[in-house]
């Protein structure tokens, strides 16, 4: 298939910015100025000064987030800056807009320290209802979050919890469709925003949302994450809380032997075929490495995977954040939440599973561009 | 008449936010995914990022500003916060969209020094083409934007500048219409943000713009700025570079004896008939306080004055900044300049006079909403 090279170039040079402004009320009039500009405002800002008016009620703030990134880990980019990351971020607000019916403004931060970027994203924070962290590199990506989870509004790092949620899904599908229940070895493979995240949420679910854990193993690209690793970084020692507990030393292919679930969210090609022979029957992959997967489905299915899913919208059983991020920010906007919680999120979880009505091998997890999931997500996070 | 304050609130509650995102190109298939996010974005970030592709022409950077306020100044109510200037900043967008086809994107900062506003418009200015300031108080409203004239995009702070060049504009026609061609005492009422810049336009005119000016007396609340004035601000000392030679002291109703023209952008209220009637004959009286003027059309008129202008758009002669900033920032975007220099804003001034064709008492200034103003700014600022 195409990677859509010339044609996104052709789209992006002809329409010169992907999104705009648009006004929800006229300003033609003298008189129209005067209610939506001076003097008529002066009282709408009166009120909100003097909190006789609440500014989510009268203004933007009530249904417009920030996607915020500091360009420094752009797709499978890595560090290309804030104005390359731009036309992403557009696509990001697109989809807001489009399936949540959320207004999303994209801000490219020109930021070195992760102590930078959090003072900006304070700054900001007044005039948003929300902050969508987007493509910000691990280990910084962890405390940037972390350090403004008390900002009043709700701050999300999609590329964390957005993925980590749809493999949940998908996982509770999948296991569903192979009726597997035995408690499961799971590898994940890559140790960064989406590996970290996911890894939390498999091993962290309270009961009523738990699938049945034997052991997780994480690799990063020096091989198995355990005890014995030197320099590990502070967020990858925190991950052996709860993952390998026989504390096993090793490589990728070393893992993955009698493993029943593989996650890729880092390298592509760099599963084979012996290696997905070598885990137990009736394996799970996610493959979601991007563009080019761990290994191709036809690969894997061919060794033996019983189900198989990718990151590419060119294969079935794709795992697209845009599945979560819309539905959760409308949620979060439309129900006043100041903070996406752990709950919230294996609630969207098992809200997308469920979505899907009869789950099979091609069909674990939901139409990427499937309108109704953001009415579902609604319905699982009301009256929190 | 009414001040709107009902009519307002109405209606701000009502639409929750004036201003929204629109899609400027669909999103609506599996296709149109692919080449507006990922896989066919990549690309376009690629080309950006290794320079060959100018990210003006395939994002939204070549047609979107960021309207930038702390909340220390806003309109006539003071330090009322970035959550209370949002509406006034939504305002702003619509006129920008309006009337100049421009995209403008409120950011209201949680900032409490300049140093940190500086910081935090140079964080986020890799996704905008221009930054206007808005509604920040004075003095810090002047480091603020002199930091950031080096960051390649135009820095703009309206209250200043829009505000100065739509004065001079009426000035020149009020001159044009009294045919008053005696070298000019102006009083200028107010040492903030519009005083300040009103005044450094009038007296540091190139010839080839300059009105003949005798003397200007900028007067703040305390009277006279003059070398004799102790604990004045850096600002404030630096006007007595070009106004008060004699070095004269008093309060505003000394300084307007035998004065041509009176120009208020401080409190209201502060003009009495007598004073008007202690200027020259034929005087000329910008009262521009909000929403209270320094004298009403009519007292001024009755004590003498032979032209009065006032900030209301319920009055003729409404000294309006919007009749500068959408072309200002329209033309600034589409040719590319990195700065609003001082000649571009006496080219706006002598567009915005010309465009009056036949200037009365009643009309020296353009009609606020009038849309080809756009058209002649864009004109006077072609190929510099």
């Amino acid at each position: 298939m195409s990677d859509y090279t010339e044609e996104a170039i052709e789209l992006h040079k002809q329409v010169k910015g992907k999104i705009g402004i648009m006004l929800k009320t006229e300003v033609v009039s003298r008189d129209d100025l005067s209610k939506v500009y001076t003097p008529g405002v002066a009282a709408v800002s009166s009120g909100i000064a003097d909190g006789s008016l609440d500014v989510r009620e009268v203004t933007m703030k009530g249904n417009t987030i920030a996607v915020v990134t500091d360009g420094s880990a752009v797709l499978g980019l890595g560090n290309i800056g804030p104005e390359a990351a731009l036309p992403v971020m557009e696509g990001k607000a697109m989809l807001f807009k489009e399936l949540g019916g959320v207004n999303a403004m994209p801000i490219c931060l020109n930021t070195k320290t992760k102590e930078e970027t959090i003072a900006c994203v304070r700054a900001i924070a007044p005039g948003f209802g929300g902050i969508n962290l987007e493509d910000i590199a691990a280990p910084d990506c962890f405390a940037i979050e972390d350090a403004l989870q008390d900002l009043g509004i709700p701050v999300f790092h999609d590329d964390q919890h957005a993925t980590a949620i749809v493999v949940y899904a998908g996982l509770i599908n999948a296991l569903k469709v192979i009726q597997k229940d035995s408690p499961l070895k799971i590898i994940v493979n890559g140790a960064g925003a989406a590996g970290v995240a996911i890894t939390r949420l498999l091993a962290r679910a309270p009961e009523q949302y738990a699938v049945s854990i034997e052991d997780i193993l994480v690799c990063d690209s020096k091989g198995i994450i355990s005890k014995d690793r030197e320099g590990l970084n502070d967020i990858k020692k925190s991950l052996l809380d709860y993952t390998n507990k026989d504390n096993i030393s090793g490589l990728l292919s070393d893992a993955m032997q009698n493993a029943d679930v593989f996650i890729g969210v880092s390298k592509g090609n760099v599963v084979s075929r012996d290696m997905v022979r070598s885990m137990k029957d009736s394996s799970i992959i996610f493959a979601m490495a991007n563009p080019t997967p761990e290994i191709t489905p036809d690969e894997a299915r061919e060794a033996g995977a019983a189900i198989v899913a990718t990151g590419r919208s060119d294969h079935y059983n794709q795992v697209n954040n845009v599945l979560a991020f819309p539905g959760i920010f409308k949620a979060a906007l439309q129900y006043g939440y100041p903070q996406i919680t752990e709950d919230m999120k294996y609630r969207v979880a098992y809200a997308l599973a469920q979505y899907v009505k009869n789950p099979g091998v091609d069909s674990i997890i939901p139409n990427a561009l499937d309108k109704g999931v953001v009415d579902a997500i609604l319905e699982s996070l009301t009256g929190l």
